[in-house]
This record gives structure tokens, sequence and C-alpha cells, in this order.
């Protein structure tokens, strides 16, 4: 295999919704379909734009096979200290043990580093507890929980 | 009392850096002391000069007595959501009991919502169990672990 990563590009779109869709719970949050919901066309128009965000694809010869949103914060804390949030992290459910979400976390890390960042910092949800010990492997700690208020379901 | 919250200001950010410090955990992280450190100065300007980012400081007749850092994150996610991010929050240690925590909580919604954020997300440290109560009193969930990986202790 002949993997690398790079900025998401507006083509790369079709593919990296159909991997959210395809996961144990995003396949009741996202929207499937021949055609891109405009949420997401919206979403990534302003994801895009910013220089802080950089929404990675993983290819293999040409097709995506994976991808993750990395978001520099700059911050107070930690005597101003540049954080690097990671998020919708997925990787082709039909590619498994070939340590591919492995490589692209450590892209994911190198890129903060590249980019000044000394914490790097996500959230796992607690249904997934491989991803737990997923991440426990590279080096992350569970020292906080993760809270979530989703306001449409108010 | 007459509180407001409001972007904060260069001439705040010495008592901002004051309730960093003035923390259980902060205490070792953080530079005190008569000079802003530089760091604080570069890391306030790059928040400052992002319209994702809002830097909120509580105040009351003038002076500051709470902040917390909010980041709007635009995500594919959720079918294109955006979330809110919540950062450093502290409160005055001097000033308790009168609900000036859960109050600045609100305005970071209000101010999530007003920006089109429909998920509020935080982490918080497990060494400090009364914040998650804290929280989940403001409807968060910890339905997620929170994990960290310090670069600098690598």
């Amino acid at each position: 295999m002949n993997i690398i990563h790079r900025r998401a590009k507006l083509e790369d779109l079709k593919a990296i919704v159909s991997l959210l869709v395809d996961d144990k719970l995003g396949h009741t949050r996202e929207q499937a379909g021949d055609e891109i919901a405009q949420e997401y066309l919206d979403a990534f128009a302003k994801i895009d734009s910013d220089s802080n965000q950089y929404l990675m694809v993983l290819e293999n010869d040409g097709e995506v096979i994976g991808t993750c949103h990395l978001t520099l914060m700059p911050s107070l804390t930690f005597s101003g200290s540049t954080r690097l949030q990671i998020e919708a992290v997925r990787v082709n459910s039909n590619i498994r043990g070939q340590n591919l979400g492995q490589q692209m976390i450590k892209f994911a890390i190198n890129w903060g580093k590249e980019h000044g960042a000394t914490i790097i910092q996500l959230t796992t949800n607690k249904e997934r507890p491989d991803a737990l010990k997923f991440y426990e492997k590279l080096g992350f700690k569970a020292s906080h929980e993760g809270m979530k208020l989703y306001l449409g379901q108010q």
C-alpha cells in the first residue's frame, strides 16, 4: 500500500460522507445518498476556508480510505499552548488490521506538531471501548470526562 | 451584582491569567507575576484575531470575575453541525455560591446558539468531581472519554 494524507478537496466530499455514514454511531446521524446534502457542502466550505482547520483524507493509490478533522486552537492555558482537536476519525471498514487508523492519528499528531500544537486532544464515545484502547496505545490518557450538550435535542 | 459578559481586551489579560493561576490544577501550569509572559500575549493575539474564537470575560461593575474560552468549530459530522468548544472556565474563587459559573456557561451556550452551534462540548479533568456535577446540572452528559496527549511530556 502507498498511503498518503492530504487536505480534502470538494471532490472527496462524497467519499468522506460515505465514511461518516459507514459507522456504528454515524449511520443514524448522517445523510447518505447519491447527492451530497447542502449541509455538508456548507460545512466543507467553512472548514476549507479556515487555515486552522485541516480536513484530512488518507489516500491509497488514489482512493480515499480514511478521514479525520483537525482544528488548531490557540489557548491561554498551559502558558499559552496551542491545542490540536481531533474529530471525526473514520477508516474504511473493509480495510482492517493494517494499522491505517494508527497511521492516520500519527499523521495528525505530526501535523499538529508542525503547526505548533503541544496538546493533542479528542473525545471518544464511551460506546466505543475499542477506540479507547486504540488511543491509549498511541499515548493518549483518558484523564478527562468528555461532556456534550446537543441543543437540537433539548 | 450587575453581571455582563464581553469579549476580552488586551488590558484584561492580566486579570484573566490571574484567574488561570488561581486554580487547583492551573497553579502549577501557569506563569504568575507582575509582567504578562510573552506566551500569553502571543496566544491572546491569535485568539483575538480569529472570529471563531470568543475569549469571554465575566464582569461585575467593571471588575473581571470570570473567564472562559469559546471556539466555534464547523464540522461535517451530525450532518454538518457547528460545534462550540468550551475551554478554560474559571471564576474568582473569592466569589462563591452566587451561581456565577452557571451564569457564565449559560452565556456561553447562548453565544454558541447565536453563532449556529448545535453541539456544545467540553472536557473536565477527572480530578474535578465537583465540575462534573456542575456541568451535569446544566444538561451536559459525560458520554465520552476526554483524552489528552501532552507532547511536551513525551
